[in-house]
């Protein structure tokens, strides 16, 4: 986690003379974001977050991400803010690259998530999908099933350096998912990465929801199932019941799940561990030279892959029937 | 600039229950300092800045520097305050590290300085040697004359390689130093390091210095000298006499130089500059693998080396006689 692009002083109090938000009393770059650059910034009217965004984020997804943000903080989701320039623009530039400027979210995120912070989540969750219902936008999800299938080739037969045997695993559960994945449950905007560094708590509160640069149109169940991979397991690979159960109840008690989407969860739940097993192994194999980030384990999803394989019904992960 | 060291939330939580400062609401790693890693912490009583000391600072200077910011700041100067624990200590550790937890100063640092600026910096350099004047600790400089031929050594014949001739340069005017350094100047309690990036300010006030961990006793002029060398030459190479003119007019008006000082300014300069060839050139040669930070031109300080060696006398830079 790094800043990538340095801004000086100067550039920013040009940048932002375009706003409406006072004098600037402080600016720090903050160690955050994998993709893209953030700073601090402080006015004399409070705190923002300035992100710059690098090349990995494609210019053209930059309207539905800020819209987004912008739709949900409008409908009450805690969630940054864009804040405009007096030009009207939610987008801007500095030091050659495009910006934009949200509100600054106090709270902090939570390593080790409790069964309360799962509950707080869920209902976190339930209320982003409800607030997205009526944006107007459409981002497709690139990371859904006919993306795993390139990523797969990319990591190619290279996967077996990482464990033996885990192209076949691959390869097999790929062949499995594509056969058979849902094609009509209800779909709207999801968060698409809601893992526990995106969630801020305050007193075990939730207080906010940040990093929105994969949310996307896709089934909302999908989003569910994110979540439990990346909140409800342990360290040592076990699959917590206790915060799955916290995490659907969370969620259901705004959005009741229909019988078609408990029925997927499962599958839906293979599919998540699958596209993160993926990114996180063409991230392994693709480590670049002097690079900042040390890449996360993929094996960690090869083990929750495992899990979801042996579970029958939806039941199994806490699931009130 | 990196964060270096990975602080859990709940490893700070339990660290903040150390302290009266009030219950976390929010905390970012910052992207600044090459020594420590630093974390901007807020509570529901402020801002803080947690600093975590890595293993290029010697835990033994530690209480110097601590014991130097709250000396300095209990005499009215605006520099971090380290917040004392509910022990009384001021020094705690954190992920396995010595950490400190000082008082977060408002303000921005400039990338190119105005002639205000320089004057503004010039009276904060006497208002810190005048603060620091009653500190009873000392702590030796270790890179003043004596510690230049070893960082010679170090570089070596190396030094060729990043200029031809260079090798021969530093060598010559090393001698000369050696031979001619002052030895009987006022001395004091020294920042030692006080770039413009270690300066904040507000409207063009300067608002605070930070970043201590290179002071040490030495003589008061020869900080004078750094900040000639830090501050008054432009990005061409070039000395801008007003910008000296406006530092040391600001430095004089609270610590008239004595006329010792004036005559040894020179000199100093030349010390100065040599120190920061000296250090950016072995940097410059020994770039770890993977490195986080691009070093500094060494070059930058043969250019003002060079200048200081045409110098006939302190009015050369700006000195009003």
């Amino acid at each position: 986690m790094a800043v990538y692009t340095d801004v000086s002083p100067a550039e920013l109090g040009t940048f932002l003379s375009g706003y409406d938000i006072g004098t600037l009393t402080s600016f720090h770059g903050i160690a955050e974001g994998v993709e893209n650059s953030n700073f601090l910034v402080q006015t004399t009217t409070g705190s923002y977050i300035l992100t710059l965004y690098e090349k990995r984020v494609k210019t053209g997804d930059l309207p539905f991400f800020i819209g987004l943000m912008q739709h949900l903080a409008a409908r009450g989701l805690s969630c940054p803010q864009p804040v405009a320039a007096r030009s009207g623009a939610m987008l801007a530039q500095i030091a050659d690259r495009p910006a934009a400027m949200v509100t600054f979210l106090p709270g902090v995120s939570v390593r080790r998530p409790t069964a309360q912070h799962c509950a707080e989540l869920g209902h976190g969750l339930a209320q982003l999908h409800l607030a997205g219902a009526d944006f107007p936008m459409r981002r497709a999800n690139a990371l859904s099933v006919a993306g795993w299938r390139p990523l797969f080739e990319a990591a190619g037969s290279q996967a077996d350096d990482v464990a033996p045997g885990l192209a076949a695993t691959i390869a097999e559960e790929l062949g499995r998912l594509e056969a058979s994945w849902p094609a009509d449950l209800p779909s709207g905007v999801i968060h698409a990465d809601l893992f526990p560094d995106n969630a801020f708590f305050l007193d075990d509160r939730l207080s906010g929801i940040i990093d929105f640069y994969f949310a996307c149109t896709d089934f909302l169940a999908y989003d569910v199932a994110v979540c439990l991979n990346a909140w409800c397991f342990e360290a040592d690979g076990a699959y917590n019941v206790t915060k799955g159960r916290a995490l659907l109840a969370g969620y259901e008690a705004l959005r009741p799940l229909s019988p078609a989407e408990k029925a997927a969860l499962p599958r839906l739940a293979r599919g998540a561990a699958l596209r993160f097993l993926l990114t996180r192994l063409v991230d392994w194999l693709n480590v670049p030279e002097g690079a900042l980030v040390r890449p996360k384990d993929p094996l960690e999803y090869l083990r929750k892959l495992r899990f979801h394989r042996a579970v029958d019904s939806a039941q199994d992960y806490g699931l009130v029937a």
